[in-house]
């Protein structure tokens, strides 16, 4: 399982007023995470629904909050598959703060493929599950557990 | 179980370029559904930050999502505590697009009371914990299942 | 020159880490304001996108900050339409703190029309037009003086 | 007058139906781009907040739009100071799309300095005004013209 990090530095618009990263705020940086995993594996998101008429839809979604990130604090984002099939595949994300590497939240998002003129379920593109064959290779045919 | 509807209309800041609602963006409704179900019952959230010094802080959130919502469209935000203990409770969210009727999105989130100043794990206020045992009568002493 | 008040509660995701409403949000309150005005004159303007495909891009904007809005106080957005071309229209809204009346923050967007497709500037649908004239009636041809 | 370049990529949470950077996000860039600012001359924002019990507090903002940033293109924030007295700053930022080169915005922030608790005007932190005389220069008693 490949694991990747991407890196987001916290700023004002991010935090609530009790000094800390908005419960809603560690799914986008979920998403950040996602399409920086994909690009380390030489997949660009924004071609895939350009270029193949797909897009990833999220069907489910979760977090768990563990510790604060506050602002100026540089949140450490590590994504990577738990699991996938042939249209659908779950993300991994845990999201640590950089300087003490306390870890602040864990999370999972599922997404399935979605053709994007009718939205209709569709297989992955060819080159994306090379990718997760790869990175994930026990994943096939899973799904995720709950 | 006594639920509240909320209601929203959808911006131009809440959609994506697929033209629906961002996946994050759902948690944000919940936290407007918690609120108005809170004030229904006559409870203020931002007075007790101000005069019990306690806030709730998310523990666990999660959404399952099972149609999309557009922009213009009005968003009902149907809000009810599905479970509490002395320190905890969770409330069950259903976001459904009002005009057709159709669920758009369920979900839980899970909150701790802390003490605003250290962060200290804390009961209820009792006020809070009247309207809890009124208005969700057998959810006492239960967590969310999973 | 005709306003229109439309309204909004000030939720946690909207406040910052000093617990006020965030200055890039005042704009959102903005969009919620025109697309109310317009609402409040029987115009849709996610019609005019569907049916006319033509929409409206911000071309400038700005804000002046007077006072602060805090979280669980209810904004009123007081919208009116300040000048307005065959092509443009310029939107003033002035931003108020329901309870005790005081004005938070006053601010300008001019906008352009354009089509949907193409993204070329296109004069304003007739309907709209019509609005303008009856709601702003000495501002045909006069651009936004600075 | 020094500059300072930081950029982002754009998210799917940052863009709107049209595919492009929603309207009130570019202040959102300028946020990040202020600070970024500060940090590249050592000065970091957080600590003054911490240390010295003062805040920046939005006076002015404005942006002028001028092309469109798109989903998972990089936005280059090009931030500098315009003018200062001893308690107020005006910052400048413009906002280009890093492949291309265009300028996509442009746009002013003038802020205050506040004492955190009382919210009273104060003048900037010495060490502050160090920066501001030795990056512009010519800013010292200048306030924003408009």
């Amino acid at each position: 399982m490949t694991a990747h990090d991407s890196t987001y530095r916290l700023l004002y618009r991010d935090v609530d007023q009790m000094g800390v990263l908005y419960y809603s705020r560690y799914f986008e940086l979920m998403e950040m995470g996602r399409t920086e995993w994909a690009r380390s594996q030489d997949f660009i998101y924004s071609d895939m629904e350009k270029n193949d008429g797909l897009l990833l839809a999220v069907i489910n979604a979760n977090c768990s909050y563990k510790a604060s990130l506050r602002f100026d604090e540089i949140a450490v984002v590590r994504t990577s598959v738990k699991a996938y099939t042939r249209a659908t595949l779950c993300y991994y994300t845990e999201i640590f703060e950089q300087e003490s590497g306390r870890l602040c939240a864990a999370g999972e998002v599922e997404l399935g493929c979605l053709t994007t003129d009718t939205l209709t379920p569709h297989k992955l593109p060819d080159s994306f599950m090379e990718i997760l064959r790869r990175t994930a290779p026990d994943g096939y045919g899973r799904r995720k557990r709950t």
